[in-house]
């Protein structure tokens, strides 16, 4: 592990759409922010919409009538990979917080191994949005001229001090939890006020003032007694909260929250550079970069953006950056696909002809 | 009580300083931010600096050679004013959650006796930061024609959606630590995990993310063990919002603090002009104000005071605005004194003369 300690057989879980061809060399691998899975569009085995549904199909931006397209479920995510919640081996026991610490560089390096064992060693491109903008820099870093274009959404070459913040005080909300035990807690029974807690702040930094002011502005939940010691919710905003907090609290495993969760505190694409940003950017060998923001989102602001953006073409490569002004921040992504398809969609147009697939 | 129930005898503690004149038509009244005490500045009784300490004195902004400055603490805060976790007199029992709800309004009603009982009845002006900010506004529209100046500091007319989000999270944890005890705990044995995680929630939106690249960037404490399941503090920002904490969690009654939490999300001076808030101003009666904001304040963003500023303006008094581009965001008043003491000390100077004090 780039960090120290070592998995044993370690398991990437990963879904696919499309055909990869004879050359291997259509290939798109998508890495995700922290929460979703890797079903991020449907299938015939998996009919349910995925995550990124309208973004993956034949003639959609990501078209899977000429690309193959892998979603990879993150080394550490509680859906199918390697994981805290996992069993160890070595003692029949979840790994807990023994399981070792997870950089954003390990997600990079086990997703890679799992393309491998698809047979593909290039990527025709890699896609990354949040936690997954991180991880296809470090991706690209660690493992030079094996990525062709990258798309990079809403991700950073490093966490800044804001977010680094909240982000501390959301692990430590789930370990201020008595049900987190230190970690030792059984899977399903774990600390789910905590990570109530700490999805609701994910919440509020995910999306924006400005959106909230339209879209809840100060209307209030029907009225309630009104005791004085009542403390329930009494505006929609606070409902919503409650609503989005309560499905994650119920699905993701605490522990590997708090892993996923300091792995993006700690990454530093500096690192892969000998301290120079600009040197850990020229390595990549990338040929086109395609890298979208949002000035609505407060954790991976939009100077960020440009930060990346500015690097890209300082290196060498064809850059195209666009600063989106959509309300919903860093959700953007996942919501305002009228600005996100577009964009993606030119640009994967732009690749240059794949031999066709091999059916 | 503005929102019901009824509160025998309270108990409002104020500092003051200077002297009040013999037409007692000389009193500046300062309602506070909703965690200092009535120690804005240090005394003779109290030789300690105050939280404003700058900004009060004989030549200094709040020119006690001119003026009778009192500073009011809240009703509802533990520092001397009545509430939750005072004595109820009808059980011998700390009042906790029976106490009745703190409305805006009623800090300014309760300050407004405790000025009573000095003699005043008109005030050359108000002043009011934050809470203290709603608190002026409410003062103004309750008792129209009682204040001849008004200097409005980072207030609002009402919460933003964004802002009652995070205190309603503040108040769930508070509220979600099991030593809270619905309310319950004895003095001194109060939630203080769920007070620290809710206070440092506080301090990541009372400044901004621009102030803390500068100040903190990715500078790491001296390294720890560095285990996988050690969460302890990596970065200097995480030991600095720790400290803040602390000091916070030792000295704040938690159910003051969720009474104080929750009167700023249900505060809406529309509520004071039959749903107008043009009208709600228009009762003021105020003949100058002063309207200071901080670009990077989040919580009470610059948008609000332009507001307030317009609305004044509407309202046929006479306005000075000033959007200020401090880093130290909502916190800016009471660090970035280079600004705000100017403005301040300026229009002070402008009201216009009084009969000399009584001494």
């Amino acid at each position: 592990m780039f960090r120290g300690g070592v998995l044993e057989q370690p398991v990437i879980a990963y879904e696919c759409w499309g055909t990869l061809n004879a050359a291997r060399d259509n290939a798109i691998a998508i890495f995700t922010g922290l929460s979703p899975s890797a079903h991020a569009a449907s299938s015939p085995e998996d009919p349910r919409p995925g995550w990124w549904e309208s973004m993956i199909g034949d003639g959609r931006p990501l078209d899977t009538s000429r690309f193959f397209v892998v979603c990879i479920n993150s080394l550490g995510s509680p859906y199918g990979s390697s994981g805290p919640a996992c069993e160890d081996p070595a003692t029949g026991q979840p790994y807990g917080i023994t399981f070792p610490e997870i950089a954003v560089e390990d997600i990079a390096a086990a997703g890679r191994a799992a393309l491998r064992s698809l047979g593909i060693e290039r990527l025709a491109a890699v896609v990354g949005p949040s936690l997954g903008g991180m991880v296809v820099l470090a991706y690209c870093a660690q493992f030079p001229g094996e990525v062709e274009n990258l798309v990079s959404i809403s991700g950073a070459a490093h966490a800044t001090p804001f977010a680094i913040a909240l982000r501390s005080l959301q692990r430590e909300m789930v370990r201020g939890d008595p049900s987190w035990r230190g970690g030792n807690y059984q899977p399903g029974r774990g600390p789910r006020l905590g990570m109530r807690l700490a999805r609701k702040l994910g919440t509020i930094t995910y999306r924006s003032p400005k959106e909230w002011d339209q879209r809840f502005g100060r209307r209030r939940v029907p009225e309630i007694a009104g005791l004085s010691g009542d403390f329930r919710p009494r505006f929609e905003v606070e409902s919503y909260l409650e609503h989005q907090a309560l499905r994650f609290a119920d699905a993701f495993d605490a522990n590997a929250y708090l892993y996923l969760s300091r792995a993006m505190d700690q990454f530093d694409l500096v690192d892969h550079g000998g301290g120079s940003l600009a040197d850990a950017f020229a390595r990549f060998g990338v040929r086109r970069s395609l890298v979208l923001g949002v000035e609505t989102d407060m954790l991976f602001p939009i100077a960020q953006q440009q930060e990346i953006a500015d690097h890209l073409r300082a290196a060498g490569g064809r850059v195209e950056f666009h600063a989106f002004s959509s309300l919903q921040g860093h959700d953007a992504f996942l919501t305002d696909l009228m600005r996100f398809e577009p964009a993606i969609g030119g640009f994967v147009k732009g690749i240059e002809g794949r031999a066709p697939t091999a059916g």
